[in-house]
């Protein structure tokens, strides 16, 4: 009944809905200029890009329209990432929402797609590495004034995305078959309860499994494996059913840190997209 | 930026947003069944038919599709009665959102529009009241069935609406000229903060101002009565502000009650899109 674009935007409002998420925007949290309600706004304007790819456009104009849309609110960046990874998804649900046709798709990408997604660089500031010095003329910063370069060098918007790791694990998901999006998908099917409680399961779980890029970025290596750690030993405890005050309590320490793992969230948006296409989950 | 659509639909996550919220499912609060991530679904499904209004679409049936979309979750009935007030809106601001043009906009509805009305019922239960005797065949629970009805009587989608008038005061916005939701916008605009704090303190005082007709509807005139002046009380202290705990625990008490003032909801709902598309409220 709900449409391939209004799932992917449902799966935007679920995650940022999910509680507790530690260090992310939830349904408890705001971060200081980053809240709750920017997140609303960003997915509704997010919708007419993610039409757009529903209805067949390429992958890196949708994204565009996408990007410009949700950045259209004073938070700032919300769901850059998390776009990154619904949008080809909600093109490859147009044949089968499958690892082989997300490849697919991502591996068809041209140099106009990864023109557009250096045009949508210019629509919101996003938090990213140092690129190494052979492709400095390509850091993503320079928005469309790294076009040239990109075509001058033939580079498809996979070819970027495959630059980019390691450091980066949305990048990882275009290159990997999207594997943690929909590993992501089948943990909140086999959950029971009420999607934002599985949500958050299924956020601490991915946390726990490997460091959040977006953490290595801006903070560093050391802090993100600690994160990391922290979400595995309350995985291990089973903590959000037998101590949820230790999670809420990490949740609280991570956001007056500053520490807020949005790649895990990227991902998690994505299996919640994944998971509501396949009817895999219901609300 | 935001399309009238988008405004709309990010106006109905807005009011679900709103805390405290006393009685309703807010961002800190759930009802039994109820729950916030229904709103977000609700208000997602809502989309389509919120584009056909801004696409000029008779009133009724983008209504009645916008409800089937609302509909389509698992927790009921979570936004039939804002959906009344914005679709019109929409219709109007294809010209101008001001109360003249949505009193022309609503006045010119059809029989056309009403059929398409008592289909909507089809798609969800609403609470509604035991019509007057001389309106039995056109109970609205009767859905298609009364349709025939409807058309010997020559009823448009106004005239329906006036006949509801007293005892549904979103039918009154109709019949009105949107007074109450023009003058939610207002006050939206007047007050700083975050939205949802300002979606808060709208929907007290507005409660505090009429009795809650669904809660006449659900309940009795007494204790729709009852939860006004306990909502005119906290504002003349101006709880809000001094003494929040009050406001916390009223709204924890209408929930564990049943008590929710839905009406009141609708017309903030209906506020907050004015105020998003007059761009009196940014975020």
């Amino acid at each position: 009944m709900r449409s391939p674009a209004g799932n992917a935007e449902l799966a935007l409002l679920l995650e940022v809905a999910g509680t507790p998420k530690p260090g992310n925007v939830d349904r408890h949290r705001d971060l200081a200029d980053l809240r709750f309600e920017h997140f609303l706004a960003g997915a509704v304007g997010a919708r007419e890009g993610l039409e757009l790819a529903a209805d067949g456009a390429a992958v890196g104009p949708a994204f565009e329209r996408a990007v410009e849309g949700m950045a259209a609110q004073e938070g700032g960046n919300t769901q850059f990432g998390a776009l990154l990874l619904l949008v080809p998804l909600v093109r490859a649900a147009r044949e089968d929402l499958a690892p082989p046709v997300a490849e697919s798709v991502v591996r068809e990408t041209t140099v106009g797609d990864a023109a557009a997604f250096y045009r949508a660089f210019e629509h919101v500031d996003v938090a990213v590495a140092d690129p190494p010095d052979d492709m400095a003329t390509l850091d993503v910063r320079r928005g469309a004034d790294a076009v040239p370069a990109l075509e001058e060098r033939r580079l498809t918007l996979f070819d970027i995305m495959d630059r980019s790791v390691p450091g980066d694990d949305v990048a990882r998901e275009w290159t990997a078959g999207f594997d943690r999006s929909f590993a992501a998908a089948e943990r909140l099917a086999e959950l029971d309860g009420p999607i934002p409680d599985r949500t958050a399961a299924v956020f601490l779980s991915a946390l726990a499994e490997r460091p959040d890029t977006l953490v290595a970025t801006k903070h560093d290596e050391a802090t993100a494996r600690e994160v990391t750690e922290r979400a595995a030993e309350l995985v291990a405890d089973d903590a959000l059913e037998r101590d949820r005050d230790a999670v809420e309590t990490f949740a609280d320490e991570l956001v007056d840190r500053g520490v807020n793992p949005g790649t895990t969230a990227d991902i998690v948006a994505a299996g919640l997209y994944i998971a509501l296409e396949h009817e895999a989950i219901e609300l």
